[in-house]
């Protein structure tokens, strides 16, 4: 009988190992060709491996192969000797002496993809992400996003949250309207889940506090800069709240955090997206209604919509704020019942008004939250006031009727934080593969 | 203006802390009110935290209040003095002085969920999960599966794999067959993703070696014990392989590191659980052809099915090799061309079979990878003897035209794992929300 053990060593030299190298050592690694630079007997080839590139040196007099055996996007491996170089990436060079093939491309890629920016419309980079993917400041956007994942996980897994992955495919909408996903479900009408809103409340009944990160769905019929069809959310409930300030002050915790981690992890991607991280030390926390007026005073703007903002006012409240009190995020708070979902706690001091908040980011909302009803009767008569028929909830309403303690939490939007983050213009350029009304492929 | 700085300390005493204080010391904490044992001047209040039970005594003459005002599922405060007693729960009781109710519910639930064990069939338990999950032993089940991910997810971050998170609405299947969910996309034909199988392929490119966990859907037929209908699939693929062997050795680091994260992490879920973890120094790989022919000999069986394991032998090669290897885990490999799918490689020494395999579990399959195709004609030449189209796969194959390392995968079924983990029978055991063909809600 065969067995395995899963004790088998990595085989590869990493980047991490190749720098411990002393000069003149022995070094083995395998990778993809990432560019050649053939000067005849001499030459460059750049290796691209999993998380950096390394530098090759070809020289004919002292190498067993061509610079011909290889193209571009080639899988290799290399041996040779390494140099101490500061001007390579990573301090080192490798002096290349033998060669292995691995697996040779049947043709070269129609762009270059080891230009330092691609220089492609998002457009068309969008549509050959299986490619430009490969290009080292493409991956790192996705590397570094990441990052922010772990950053908010390990947030939350310290503060004793419990990590849960609750159904997409649902028997009804959370966020309310007509921008939900149907399918047929053997025969039976479902939808594809707006948000994981209804289980995570479902679940600070069980597990206190809960966090989820996945995929969200929203059949939005705007093909804009700042809307993606499925994104990836972050959502996370807290019970035994006080106050929806306690829920500001987790998630100011969770971003400081996520910012420590990639200070600590993804160096590498925040110098190559030329990232210099926002400063975070307090966020200021402004009413919805007094904002508003905030910034129609400082713009000269007339308040068109009284019950939401506008993009164009958030993108004003951000300069407001950077301006005036050096912060680029801002706690918008307290936004309208109307235009706040069925499940929005009123606030008892002025009921027009919710125990709510955005956050905003550098002229964008990349978060929404709040203080959700937990009693049983109130939630039934908001119910009612939305137009909405509590028969169609029995299962949600279980919670509230056999017991709820006071929550809260939140949902943001991984792309738009990872796209401001690298001052971004469009979300598109923090989704890997993106979802629009005009995109299902790659 | 008004700042959050997210550095407030968290207000609640958590079990862990309560278990550091003296006999005799003040205690203030919140819970759910589990179970309420009243003898008049006398009784006892079990508290549900997040994480452990906490028995609380209340004496008449000691307390400001009175039990009646409080009834199970309430949110409460609790003040009161410790006192060591190594037969409650985490060895301490709370002696209660005062109390404050944050939340009361509407109405008692309809069934006891303090009891040890539920007591009522699966079908109701699932449906009443909303309150079922609050009894401490099934949410134990959750608990511990966050832990299996968390498991997987260190060994590979360990490894240097990348996490990523690839689009569930796709163009088209990866997996091919019926078992498909379709939905309409802005007036386009959609589908809900298989698996992760083209994307995690094409982030080998990118990422060398990266990892999955999410949903996964299939539209399959039928309601037996071992099916979902939406599941979660931990999924990894790795470039640069020598064999598939590779995956396996990986696979085999993985749970070993992942039992290792449920010793060190949940330790209190594996004994309410009553769970002892399997043995995993070694496991056995045998080749499907031979280990059918094995199960046929030592049980008196005739082969019905020469291209796939029927559910009945796989429990027959687990008994057999959990009493002749002592190893409840097989690695079964080289299964038949036939049987796998189109990416799956082709064994060189023999054509028929493919360079794949299962792992078993208990009687189970819990797991499916191999090595996949890398060569561009190879694959276009294997879909169409497959009856595909090579041009409904434009953007997947990019990654074979201009180059791939050689890779491979596997894709492992969260919920059946945990199921066998429990020594259970229904995969909805380890499903909090299962969705099959009769089930949509909760």
């Amino acid at each position: 009988m065969e067995y395995v053990t899963g004790s088998c060593q990595p085989k590869d030299m990493e980047v991490s190992d190749l720098m411990l190298l002393e000069d003149g050592a022995q070094a083995k690694t395998h990778g993809m060709v990432y560019s050649i630079k053939d000067m005849g007997d001499f030459g460059f080839v750049t290796l691209r491996k999993r998380n950096a590139l390394v530098q090759c040196v070809y020289e004919k007099e002292n190498s067993n192969f061509e610079l011909s055996d290889i193209t571009t996007e080639a899988s290799i491996e290399v041996t040779g000797t390494v140099k101490k170089d500061d001007r390579a990436p990573n301090g080192f060079e490798i002096h290349l002496v033998d060669l292995k093939v691995l697996s040779m491309p049947k043709e070269q890629t129609p762009v270059n993809l080891s230009k330092r920016k691609l220089g492609m419309t998002l457009e068309t980079k969008v549509s050959m992400r299986p490619l430009t993917l490969r290009n080292n400041r493409e991956r790192a956007v996705f590397k570094l996003q990441e990052g922010v994942v772990k950053g908010f996980r390990e947030y939350f897994e310290k503060e004793g949250y419990t990590e849960i992955r609750t159904p997409k495919i649902v028997a009804n909408g959370a966020e309310g309207g007509a921008n939900i996903f149907k399918l047929d479900y053997f025969g039976k009408k479902a939808y594809l889940a707006q948000s994981p809103q209804f289980y995570k409340q479902t679940l600070v009944g069980v597990f206190e506090k809960v966090f989820e990160i996945g995929p969200v769905f929203r059949a939005e019929k705007h093909n804009t800069a700042r809307h993606l069809n499925e994104y990836i959310g972050v959502d996370m409930e807290m019970g035994f709240i006080d106050s929806f300030v306690d829920i500001i002050e987790a998630e100011t915790g969770a971003l400081k955090h996520m910012f420590e981690v990639l200070k600590r992890d993804y160096d590498r991607e925040l110098k190559i997206l030329n990232i210099t991280l926002p400063n975070i030390d307090k966020i200021p926390m402004v009413k919805f209604k007094d904002v508003k007026e905030m910034v129609a005073a400082e713009y000269n703007r007339k308040i068109k919509d009284p019950y939401d903002l506008e993009p164009e006012e958030e993108q004003l409240i951000s300069k407001l704020f950077a301006e005036k009190y050096g912060s680029e995020f801002v706690f918008v708070t307290h936004y309208p019942v109307k235009k706040r979902p069925f499940y929005a706690m009123d606030d008892p001091e002025d009921p027009k008004y919710t125990l709510s908040f955005d956050l905003l980011f550098r002229g964008m909302e990349i978060t929404t939250g709040g203080q959700r009803i937990h009693d049983y009767d109130t939630q039934v008569a908001k119910m009612i006031s939305k137009g909405l028929d509590p028969a169609d909830f029995e299962t949600y309403l279980m919670i509230h009727k056999y017991g709820m303690p006071p929550h809260g939490g939140l949902g943001m939007g991984l792309e738009r934080l990872c796209m401001k983050l690298m001052d971004g213009v469009n979300v598109r350029e923090a989704s890997m593969f993106p979802r629009d009304m005009s995109r299902l492929v790659p």
